[in-house]
């Protein structure tokens, strides 16, 4: 049964072209979904294969809990199963987004070895939902990437189940997922892991 | 008393959303604020947790001198005690504004140590009030980031008695603190310092 | 004969522009084209020396295969014969762009000696058509400038011919050729390139 | 005798704007001017301390050979002199540019002891006027800055004749000077010198 939550992804392709704006998810990466109802879950996320820089209310499709399309004209992406899981796994997530940005990407390779990008002491964590100091650690655990979404899916659920407190997951040269109780939540912590991925990213070389 | 001076805070929210497009107050970061009266102290400031990207003549409330709400609705944020403050202490200054930068942040953390960023020798530097050589030297004093945000207030007046002549201060890892006479010249503080904190942040590199 | 194939140059003129706004085609650098009729052949190019953040329906002109005016006002660029010789080498393109960045100056100076850039090992390389993972290698030859337009195209259809299954071809401390079946194609391919050279060139200097 | 030239700034204001967004004016800094008539000397010339991201057509002044104010109201900017230099010195110069950026400075502190930025085999190199080929060295001579005006534009008036075939001058630490036939040409030359700044700036630190 449906919930009265709104469907109108105004929210999500706005958030989409300002990211585009900004270079996070350049030639049609990324994707951006927000929940509709929990119980049976309803989701909408974009089609596959859209230009970023151009979304509007029509270019998301709604899918159920099987990745299968209840309303809309298209392709769910083949990283839907990822959103549904984060959906799943962690309660109160009404909206899940992921880029791919050019210091995202050089972070996750400097720290793939050692499995996690941490980030200490910046008054920006504040930005992080439930972050009330500049004195916490966040830790963002990087992870191999795949072509096999089931697998990352089940690599993504255990990786949430082990780090309860974290904000977001990236995936090896390929891109960040981060979450929020709303889409506005969710908008905010991308800014706020951009932001500190450059500054961590430019200091890399300023040893 | 209220004075006449303009309520409207278009300057301000103009301001705002320029600074949230060069990525200076992303994720809900930054607040600004102009003088309405001084005596008793009137101001206008950016209510909490708001997008910077959307200001508007909305995003304001105006509250006294104790933080208090006099009109509008919101959550004054946290920082406004420090706003209250640079107002008491400087004469003549008409608008407070902050933002958080990348390179800033990095500035901030390579001269914690030495208590300041000292920027010499650059034409811009004749955009600060009152500078009107490129042969003058600048002071950003550094001081640690605290969410005891009443000590730092303190301090932040403190360090101003002690360095008259200061256009601005930097709370490490956090973000940049200047003023002006009117939002205008704020603003064109924010755009100086954040160009030479580029300048200086990428020279770090070069050497 | 001309086919049915619509003549509005509107997509490859809104290319353009965001391509200038990213400063991929800065001071009227960078070229456009798409096929309007293989045989005879017909391609819409942009006429020379337009600011490309100014392009519009009027910026284009329509040439045969030997780089004559069929219609329209203006001059074609010198590097036309690049784009025809393009068209002529490979089946099934239907769009060519041609851009100038500073991320992919360096890189073709950094790899002009090894003869290719290559890339391995990123999502993003998924936005290039036909490849399904991140586990590709990309060549992207490297080709010495020449203003000898004559002898460019000569050595392009070589090295296409050489390397069926590339995407793009740079030309030495110039700019970057790619191509796709449609514009939109062709678009995400220049993203997708420009974003991978960017990862590039700032880990160039992280290591 | 005035000439029947346009009198319009449109495109000077526009192109002020644009600067502005890529950060090249930014704090109120820059000037821009172009040539009503050259016998006697008429210019229109951006009013002093204007926010160049604002321009529009009220914010040019017109003045005469001696920098007063024939129309139009605010203050001509202490560089006006270095502008009507320009004019005086180099034939068929129709439009006088200065901008401050970010790579520009870093490059100015760079080659100050050596005199000159040298830019070299770049293709880029053929959008400044009458170069065409990117086998060209382009010298771009670097000048003490100073708050004389006088003496500074006497140093450019004599650097000119030492260099008649340059097409910028950049004072150290402080900006670019570039010139044209036109405002479109002077702004192409803008855009040329920022793009290869920024690939030479990039690349000091790749060696």
């Amino acid at each position: 049964m449906e919930t009265v939550a709104s469907k109108s992804c105004a929210d999500l392709a706005e958030a989409g072209r300002e990211f585009y704006r900004r270079g996070w998810v350049l030639g049609t990466s990324g994707n951006f979904s927000k929940l509709l109802a929990r119980d049976p879950m309803r989701i909408s996320i974009t089609a596959s294969g859209l230009e970023k820089g151009q979304l509007d209310a029509t270019s998301f499709i709604e899918i159920d809990d099987n990745a299968d399309i209840v309303h809309g004209f298209g392709k769910p992406s083949a990283e839907t199963s990822i959103h549904l899981t984060i959906y799943r796994t962690i309660q109160n997530v009404g909206s899940v987004l992921h880029t791919h940005s050019v210091w995202g990407t050089i972070l996750s390779d400097k720290y793939f070895e050692s499995g996690a990008i941490e980030i200490e002491g910046y008054e920006m964590l504040k930005g992080l939902s439930g972050v009330t100091t500049h004195e916490h650690t966040e830790i963002v655990p990087v992870i191999a990437n795949s072509q096999d979404y089931i697998e990352l899916a089940e690599v993504i659920e255990r990786v949430i189940n082990e780090h309860p407190n974290i904000h977001g997951i990236y995936l090896h040269r390929h891109g960040l997922y981060t979450w929020g109780e709303t889409v506005s939540e969710a908008r905010r912590h991308i800014e706020i892991f951009e932001f500190l991925f450059e500054v961590l990213g430019r200091q890399l070389r300023t040893a």
